[in-house]
């Protein structure tokens, strides 16, 4: 039965991991980001890595993929929001 | 050493659901979410409720913490933005 909840997992990780995409795209596109947080990617960033050892430490194959993906996901959009917001200090 | 890791991943599902609250803040105060994807909190409504599901099918407590309150916070941001987007057409 592991390996059904290692697909249910993955299925759950993948989807959570891939809601970050349609943002990723979005800033992509506008080349503005002003209305998104600079915290919300930079405090998902620290507790994903926490998921990430403690899925590490658990031997859980689900938490370590979804949360490897997110932490890619949330330093790409910080990444995006710092380099659209250089020309626009009001974006702070 | 359970009870060590259910503390390490309350932590961590702690963290990340508290990611989202600066962008709720954010969102509230400027009662702007433009630049802030649909899809984002909708498929991550849809990603934790898998992850709420594994976590109940698995009993760990962690994983159903961070989940309840990620749903509830993306599903706050889901509902500012449908909010705030209702006299701006442009938002999408």
């Amino acid at each position: 039965m592991v390996t059904d909840w290692t697909i249910l997992g993955l299925l759950a990780g993948g989807i959570t991991s891939a809601g970050f995409i349609p943002q990723l795209v979005r800033g992509f596109r506008t080349k503005k980001l002003d209305d998104v947080s600079y915290y919300m990617p930079l405090v998902l960033i620290i507790g994903m890595s926490l998921w990430l050892f403690y899925g590490v430490m658990r031997r859980d194959l689900s938490i370590v993929v979804a949360n490897v993906v997110g932490v890619c996901c949330n330093a790409s959009l910080l990444f995006m929001k710092k380099l659209y917001s250089r020309v626009d200090f009001e974006a702070g």
